[in-house]
Parts: C-alpha cells; sequence; structure tokens
C-alpha cells in the first residue's frame, strides 16, 4: 500500500541545499518534506567545501544555523597567490569590496543543518529508492520506495536540490533543456590532515601545476595539488604529496607548512556545467542539480546557497501574497549570477593551472596576467570583488 | 666601390617607430642613419592604426612632431562595446584611467615624421636591398645595395625597427632567440570610406562575429568586421559590407552608420607574436619586429613607441652620461609591457570575436564576462584602465 504525504513542497536531496531551503521554509510556516538517496551517515560524512561568501554566511544565520559557525569559523579576507615561486599577491576582498570570508567546513553545516531540522521536527526521507517525479506541468508528485514501502508526496513545488548525478534534472524532457559543459584535463588530489593550517590561504601556480592550502579548523588542513586526470590514488603516497605540495609552493612559505599523516585523501575531476533554465513546470533547480563549477575559487557551495535564496523567497512570495512575480523570475535571477560565477571560475582555472596542451605563449599570457593584476589596484579590485561574490538581487 | 658611412646609431626601417627614435635621437644631438627597403611613396601610403594611446601622443609631442595631429586629431575618451544586440557599456578611460585617446591616422603620423625628418636633414635611405647586419656582438655594421651601389653603415647600435617581416629579427641566432606565437582562426575585412564616421568608436559583439567602427578624420571613416580567414576581397561587395556591418551593430546605431564608396578594402590576419629577448649585442629590436599584437585594442603602434621611449632613453644615457644602466634593461621593461598589453589584446580578442570551434559554454562566458564588467564600476575601470594602457617606466 501506497503511503500518501502532502506537503506543500517537496525537496529532492537531503544535502546542504536542500535541508537549508527546507529550514528557511519552515521559518516562514511552509511545509516541506526531504527526500535524500543517501543514508544520513554517508550525507553527514562527506567532505566538500570550506570557503563562504558573506552573503552564505548571512543565509546560514536567517536560518537559524550560524551560531556553532560564528563560534569556531575562521573569518578571514581573502587568499594570498604565488607564482614563480615567490612573487605573490593578495586576493583581499575585505580591502577592495568590504566583504570576508567564512572558513567553515561543509561538513560542519552539514550536522548543523541535520540538528536543526532534528530540533525542528522536519520530515527527511533518507534511504530513498527509485525517486521519481511526476506530472511536473500539472499536479506535481514524487513517489519513492523505502524500506519496502512505497510513498507518494503530493506537493506544489518540487525543488531539486540533488546534485549532479540526481533525478531532478534528468526528470526534464531533452526538448526544453540545454546543457553547457567544459571537462578540464587535470583533476585535484585533495588531502585532510589533523595539522595546523597555515595563517593564510593560498593559491599557487606552478611550472608543475596548481597548489592549494586551505582550512577547516585550527587543527585540521586541507591541501590540494593540481595532477594528472588519470592518476591513481595509490600512487600518492603522503610523502610524495607532501613533497610536491611544497616544491610548489614559494620555500619560505613551504616551510612554514607542517606534515602529518592523511585522514582523507581524494583525486576529484574539475568540471564546469550549466543547465538551462533552472525551472520546468513546478520543477525548480538549485545548486548542483543545475550547475557545476570547478574548486578553483571555492563557489559551488555559495551557489547553491544564492540559488536557494532567490528560491526561498520565490517560494514565500508565492506562498504568502499569492504572487509568481518572483517564481516567474527564478530562472533568470538564479542564471545571471551563475554564469557570472561559472564565468570567474572558469577563468581563476584557467589562470592558475598548467594545462597539458598548453602552449609557451599562453604560459606567458598566464604570468603577464597575474603580473598585470599584482601591478594595478584596480586589477587586485576586480579579481577580490569577483572573488567576494557576484551581487544577488534583493527578494526580500 | 663602398660607400662608407659612420654613424651612432643605424636604424633599420623608416616606418613609424624608425623614423620617431631618429627624430627623437637627432634631438639629443644623437647621430643616425635610417634604412629602408621600401620606397618612400610605398611608406607613406601605408594605412594602419589610428588610435593613439595618451604616452604616445606625448611622445610625438616632445619629437616636435605633434602640431597637426594636435590640430586635426579627434580627442576622444574610450569606447563603447555593444552585444546580443542592445546592451552595451563604454569604454572610458577618461572617467577610470584619467586618460584620453587621440584618433589620428598611422598615415598623417608618417607624414609628419617625414617632413619632420626633412626639415632636419636627416639621413633616410630608401629601395634599400640586401639589407645585411654584421657583427651583432662586437664593431657591428650594415651593408645593403642601392641604385647599384654598395652601402656600409658604421655604427656603435642598430635599431631593428624593420617589422614583421624584417631583417633585424633574423638575423639573431636561433639559438638565443625565442618565438611565442599565436595565429587566430579568423581575419579582419577592414574598410576605408569618405564618409563622415559614427560620434564614438564602437566594438561590437555579435553572433554572426565582431565589428568595429573608428575613424580617421571628420571626413574618413574606419570600418571593420570579422571574417573567415579565407574569404576573398572579391567576395566582398561594398554593399555587402555595409549590410554585414550593419546587421551586427545594434538597431539604432546601424541607422546611424553613413555608406559611401570604399576607398580602400583588405582582409588582414590577426597573430599574436613576441620575439624574446628584445635586445641581442648591439642590435636593439622595437615594434613589430619584436612582436605582433592582433589589432583588437589598437595596441600595436602604442606598443611601438613605448619600445622607442625605452630605446631612446636607453640610447641617450649611453651615450651622453656613459652609462649602459638603461641599455642593459631595454629588454626587460620592453618585454614587461610587451607581456601585459599582449594579454590584453589576445584577451579582447577573446572576448569579443566568435571562434570557430567556439563552444555553447564559451559562448555563454563570454557573454557574462561582458555582462559581469558591465554591471561593476570595478569591472569596467580595469576593463578602461587596460584600455588605456600598461603603465611605462619614467626613463627621463
Amino acid at each position: 500500500m501506497t503511503q500518501t504525504i502532502k506537503t506543500q513542497v517537496a525537496i529532492i536531496g537531503g544535502g546542504p541545499a536542500g535541508m537549508l531551503l527546507s529550514i528557511l521554509l519552515h521559518r516562514e510556516g511552509i511545509d516541506s518534506v526531504v527526500i535524500e538517496r543517501a543514508t544520513r551517515d554517508h550525507v553527514l560524512s562527506r567532505i566538500r567545501a570550506g570557503v563562504l561568501e558573506w552573503s552564505t554566511v548571512e543565509l546560514l544565520r536567517r536560518a537559524g544555523v550560524g551560531e556553532r559557525m560564528d563560534r569556531e569559523g575562521h573569518v578571514h579576507n581573502g587568499t594570498r597567490v604565488a607564482w614563480k615561486g615567490e612573487h605573490h599577491m593578495m586576493i583581499d576582498s575585505h580591502k577592495y569590496a568590504d566583504r570576508q570570508f567564512m572558513a567553515y567546513g561543509q561538513t560542519y553545516i552539514t550536522e548543523d543543518l541535520y540538528a536543526e531540522m532534528d530540533r525542528l521536527g522536519g520530515e527527511v526521507h533518507h534511504d530513498a529508492e527509485d525517486v521519481v517525479l511526476h506530472e511536473l506541468t500539472d499536479r506535481s508528485y514524487v513517489t519513492f520506495k523505502r524500506g519496502g514501502e512505497d510513498y507518494r508526496v503530493d506537493c506544489a513545488f518540487i525543488a531539486g536540490c540533488d546534485g549532479f548525478h540526481g533525478v531532478s534534472r534528468q526528470s526534464i524532457p531533452d526538448s526544453v533543456q540545454k546543457n553547457f559543459e567544459k571537462v578540464y584535463p587535470f583533476g585535484w588530489l585533495g588531502v585532510m590532515s589533523e595539522t595546523p593550517p597555515l595563517d593564510d590561504l593560498w593559491y599557487v601556480q606552478h611550472e608543475r601545476g596548481f597548489a592549494l592550502a586551505s582550512q577547516r579548523s585550527p587543527m585540521l588542513s586541507r591541501y590540494y595539488v593540481q595532477c594528472p586526470i588519470d592518476d591513481k590514488i595509490e600512487d600518492w603516497s603522503d610523502d610524495r604529496f607532501w613533497e610536491e605540495l611544497k616544491g610548489r609552493f614559494p620555500p619560505d612559505i613551504a616551510k612554514q607548512i607542517v606534515t602529518g599523516p592523511s585522514i582523507e585523501k581524494s583525486i576529484a575531476p574539475l568540471r564546469s556545467f550549466v543547465s538551462e533554465p533552472m525551472r520546468y513546470g513546478n520543477l525548480f533547480l538549485a545548486g548542483d542539480a543545475a550547475h557545476i563549477v570547478p574548486p578553483t575559487g571555492a563557489k559551488g557551495l555559495n551557489l547553491a546557497a544564492s540559488d536557494v535564496y532567490y528560491l526561498w523567497r520565490a517560494l514565500v512570495t508565492h506562498f504568502h501574497e499569492n504572487s509568481n512575480a518572483l517564481i516567474d523570475r527564478y530562472s533568470e535571477a538564479a542564471l545571471a549570477r551563475v554564469w557570472k560565477t561559472e564565468r570567474f571560475s572558469w577563468w581563476l582555472t584557467n589562470l592558475l593551472h598548467v594545462f597539458p596542451d598548453q602552449s609557451p605563449f599562453e604560459t606567458r599570457t598566464q604570468e603577464a596576467e597575474l603580473d598585470s593584476i599584482a601591478h594595478s589596484e584596480t586589477g587586485l579590485a576586480w579579481l577580490s570583488e569577483q572573488y567576494a561574490g557576484f551581487p544577488i538581487e534583493d527578494w526580500g
């Protein structure tokens, strides 16, 4: 027998985008149900982003989940950049755009969201199998199986927050959906280590490839090096990783890197992807379900947050003011910010990585662009302003 | 019998770079001889650039050849940019970088330089055949034939101002020279017309390709459209050109374009090229002999002018102060500006043209970059500052 649930918004995906949307809607008295394919433990153990734009910080606070972030997160002004083994500049969003960042791991955000959801008694269905979206243009509903039971969720709207591989985007007919994609010919080898991070975040452009130093907490460091896309994780002992990382950093900074055993090590591909439009009938895509950025610039989670903000305000306006004005503008408004951010992430990736087929001319233009920016207050301001995050329309 | 000439600086090439250098040196009492392969009429009839950075304007004034430019040139603040058939922004170097431009054809500059050279009684050998540079690292000299006579010019230094196809760069051993190149998969079809130009300069990005409106004088317009690189000039009637041009401009601007018979029509390839270093022994390369930029951004002549400025000051310091300090820094200082400008010209070309193999993702990132810039005062400032020209070190 099928269990039927009625709600205002069915949210597909229990990652940070879906959970944040559900909590924000709850604060406005709008009812939602979250349907997640993975187990709760799996969702809570994912290691992802960690650098929050200030608009993301403020949205988490509005959702009432900012307390631990404000207590334990590390507020910083931007990121240092090194190239040619020595020169460096500071992408200083505080100085140039009056905005800061919060270093706070996505894992912690997810924990905070789940804790809040538990407190609110929100409805989250984990381990949902065979999730199917029905009748997207009329009386929409979602079906899934769980523990041998069949479920049906009747709803006014569906929020597709289920990531790049999720079912939501795939439920839109090909004839109305246009996909844009770029795959990069290298990967990021990431290591998490229980060691004190460097004082600052660092991006390093080096002839051997890009390197990055980030932080999750005062005793948790996150480092990356660009690697060939077909490298195997077994090829990278901890010793080899630290040696490669330090070899790309300017020597005086490399000396400050505290090494230790890796507690996580993985190779991730880099991809740019956008699917247009972000709405089909009653289905609204948000976050990775609609777009992927390469991790350079740390925009993925922040873009999901601005989608969620727009969608939240649009749904509130629909249910409370009986107006579709914002719902009808969701895709356009979200995509305007998505494309600027896609462009920025693509550009920063091009600027800082070594491409296997890169010509000597292109190597020189990379250096020339870094030099041009570093020697101009205006150039530094433009980079810092984009890094701080593109404007979000004020939807209340 | 060989005629032997003694001079301080042998200048290869009687285009604007070589003539300007010769006149500037003359003002400081330094003797030079210009050797040019083409006829005087040929040099004076070349149609090239027409938009001068303010530092170029000031250098021409210092050379004493600015009188007609100041009287007849058109001072303007920058260039308007249109895309998606409607939106536009203004690259406003006056507003954002406190610098203006002078629209004044290279043809006029060359006339002015030749008139001044005649007045000064400077030595220019046109129709020079078989120009050969000898002993670049020791007692250098140049030989050539002219009207059946053999000439030999003994000199302390040689200035290679003879363009991309000239003999100067080719005289440097391959083992010490590194070349960087990018060839673009399209050309510029240019038309000169004795019609009143638009009030402003315009760059247009359009799905059919780039278009440009420029001006040489109040009754002389210069227009370009991007075209396939293998198009033949016979394929382009005046009617077809005007129709294509207007089709790429926003309709309200297209209406203002005054058409008329073309007085010159040609297709030019686009190339980025840099040769390093710009000095070998007693030979110094300047302008197109060392580097080529695509015409987008109008940087070619301006880059030649900054090379000439550095080389002029370096030679003055050598002859008057008996110091090689600036001569030894010439290549490094010139190349620093060259590479930033190469990067800018390459970037602006990428931003505004349609590439035959362009992906839909890249088309969207072009639009997103234009939108990002247009919606940010900082972005507009960064574009305008670069368009105004990169800083030149003060060498006196």
